[in-house]
């Protein structure tokens, strides 16, 4: 399937997202965040010990406050043993204002907790630009903890959900150095964004026991190829978050390199892809799920470069939407991406067949049997650019009426 | 009106587009290049004699076979009398036998118009990646020839029209430098683009005297400040081009610098801006005519990067579509441009209301008088980030899912 790489070698799906590593609880109840009543907007994630922790966070200069005390926490250098996340309101474009009330919410989380501030990290996504309700964040702190269970995974995964349609988790274990490791995780972000609500965050949790340094690397790496190779519609979040927690409860130690690290780097990869990729296919409005891959590129970047222009095409989105094979835009936008291309050798397929050799687009039959898979769900398309061994890939999907009436009739 | 600068002091519109100015002949005639019977497709401009010349090609590293040409022309140095401009078949994505088949159409128009080829430009428009039928060009030369006239403008701005919905000429006249100077124009370009066609080509004469490399200059220039500042759907063509003839039948001199430089110059941007500017009101599915000015930026560069970023986020454009004062969704997308900016200063406004006071949206009675702004037809935001004293404007338009099913029904 598109954007779908085989499970790593002896990685078998287990169920729990967050909670399926042991060591972990988790909850998400409803705390009136939301204007749909009854609805559940409050997560909380706890390890039973401070826990070695990584993340990335958004490069979006409008970065929203929870992003801006994540980045302090992280660059303390501390042990993490909490995550809470609001769904509801991004605390985003909020000031100094939308600062100070991240931080009541945090120091409520550590009394609940009984643990310092300095061991939670809270996370918020939905309104920009309103005032955070950290009072009614803080009144249903204890019921949140109350509710923390080693089977809270998928209710945590539902709370930090906004536009998603459904909650997105995903979880692996592997017999690995002696031991059983699992890695599990959850993510928010419905593709296709909604009016004034902010995108993605990813929450990964294993019972490996991983060095900081060590887990920072495999988690840059592995989002370096899920989180970063997705495209929706081209805007990046003020909320991105990804993290991950290692517990260490499985007992199994992750060097920093050798084969236990890479398999343990795969599972994180695994997961990171799968999360993903659950993102692109809850896009509003999706019609198709489309893999852009660029190959013969001068280099890794320029390869991405193409692949993103390609992907973030207005022109070249539609066309698929209309199921069109209309090469000619998808060659043009690779053109203005500034990146080398032989415009005399470039080539271009589609699900395998050929549509474009040595700069022509093939004719007649050839032509009609690729035209044919235009009609299919998911699409892989390969841009060959002509001029070098570079290569890099994306994950996206159609634009559609539905996405601008979605984007659109949002009332204000 | 947004994006609608003053005319410059004493110039005065006049009727005729590319014939306005003395010394031009043009004619636009039917040569079955279109699907539709009977649609113009062919337009040929001819000066009275060798004309000083420049023009700007599109930077698409796919640039269409015409392009290839046309730089090829431009490097040599030498005049040019006449230009032949096809629609229907842009001629891109061709390859070596596309620039045949452009070398065909040149020398026959050569030989009609008795003249060298080098004195010619072929110019292509329209459907990417079919073999450009120049046989059936050529025929019709003579025809397009015997029917050039002094009042031909408009039948060549017909001609040139693919997806537009019409012609679009501008012309201008000026005392200065002792005489009476024009300056005209024709462009197309649907702004939403069709699939398949390929988009924005104009062409400017004027009667003025001007040496070659002061009207490059003075191209570069006005096209750096109209042509290059619109924006519909961020897809930039394979076929993109603008020139530029002076004839010098007005027997005015333009010099390098100085007062008539000056005023020439300024003639030449106030025609190019309103060129551009018809090309986005044309825009299929438009409801918004939206200029988007980003001031207080850390230097002009980061000023225009930031403007392009808010005027081509979906997100952004699908919110003015849907009259929703979402400036949470502009403030993001300046985030992600990567240019530097003060959140805690950032301001916005719209039509001259503000939005945004350092770093916090308006509420109540002042969010609603700005968000009224929002019916309007035109819309003028300023966004100011606060760092610095650098600015750049866009002008540009809503997505609408007019857009999208325009682009996403073509049948293939």
């Amino acid at each position: 399937m598109t954007g779908l790489a085989p499970l790593p070698r002896g990685a078998a799906e287990v169920e729990g997202g967050v909670t399926a590593a042991r060591g972990f609880l988790a909850s998400g109840i409803a705390a009136g965040l939301k204007s749909e009543p009854g609805r559940p907007d409050l997560a909380v994630l706890l390890a039973d010990r401070p826990a070695a922790w990584a993340a990335t966070f958004t490069t979006n200069r409008m970065a929203a406050a929870p992003v801006l005390i994540g980045r302090e926490l992280l660059a303390a250098g501390g042990r993490l043993q909490a995550v809470v996340v609001n769904s509801g309101n991004a605390n985003a474009a909020t000031g100094n204002d939308g600062l100070r009330r991240a931080r009541r919410v945090q120091a409520a989380a550590a009394r609940v907790l009984e643990m310092p501030p300095a061991r939670v990290l809270v996370s918020s996504t939905g309104i920009i630009g309103r005032p955070l309700p950290d009072a009614r964040i803080a009144a249903a702190l204890p019921a949140a903890v109350a509710a923390l269970s080693p089977a809270g995974g998928p209710s945590a995964a539902a709370a930090i959900m906004t536009t998603d349609t459904v909650p997105k988790t995903f979880a692996l274990e592997a017999r690995l150095g002696g031991g059983t490791v699992r890695v599990g995780g959850m993510t928010k972000g419905a593709g296709m964004i909604h009016p004034r609500m902010a995108t993605m965050l990813a929450y990964l949790t294993t019972d490996a026991r991983v060095a900081r340094p060590v887990l920072r690397r495999v988690l840059r790496e592995a989002v370096e190829r899920s989180f970063n190779r997705i495209s929706v519609d081209g805007d990046r979040s003020t909320n991105d978050t990804a993290l991950v927690m290692a517990g260490g409860a499985s007992g199994v130690a992750v060097p920093a390199r050798g084969p236990v690290h890479e398999r343990f780097a795969a599972l994180v990869r695994a997961v990171c892809a799968r999360l993903a990729r659950m993102i692109v296919l809850d896009g509003e409005g999706l019609t198709k799920l489309v893999e852009v891959a660029v190959t013969g590129a001068a280099s890794d970047a320029e390869a991405l470069r193409a692949a993103d222009a390609v992907a973030n095409s207005p022109l070249v989105k539609t066309a698929w939407y209309g199921q069109d094979l209309n090469w000619g835009r998808m060659v043009a936008a690779a053109g203005y991406a500034g990146v080398r291309l032989d415009p005399a050798r470039i080539a271009v397929s589609l699900n395998g067949l050929p549509v474009v050799r040595r700069g022509r687009g093939l004719e007649g039959e050839a032509f009609a049997r690729a035209a044919a898979e235009m009609k299919r769900k998911e699409l892989a398309f390969v841009l060959d650019l002509g001029v070098g061994k570079g290569s890099d890939r994306i994950l996206t999907c159609d634009l559609t009426d539905t996405y601008v009436r979605i984007n659109a009739d949002y009332p204000t």
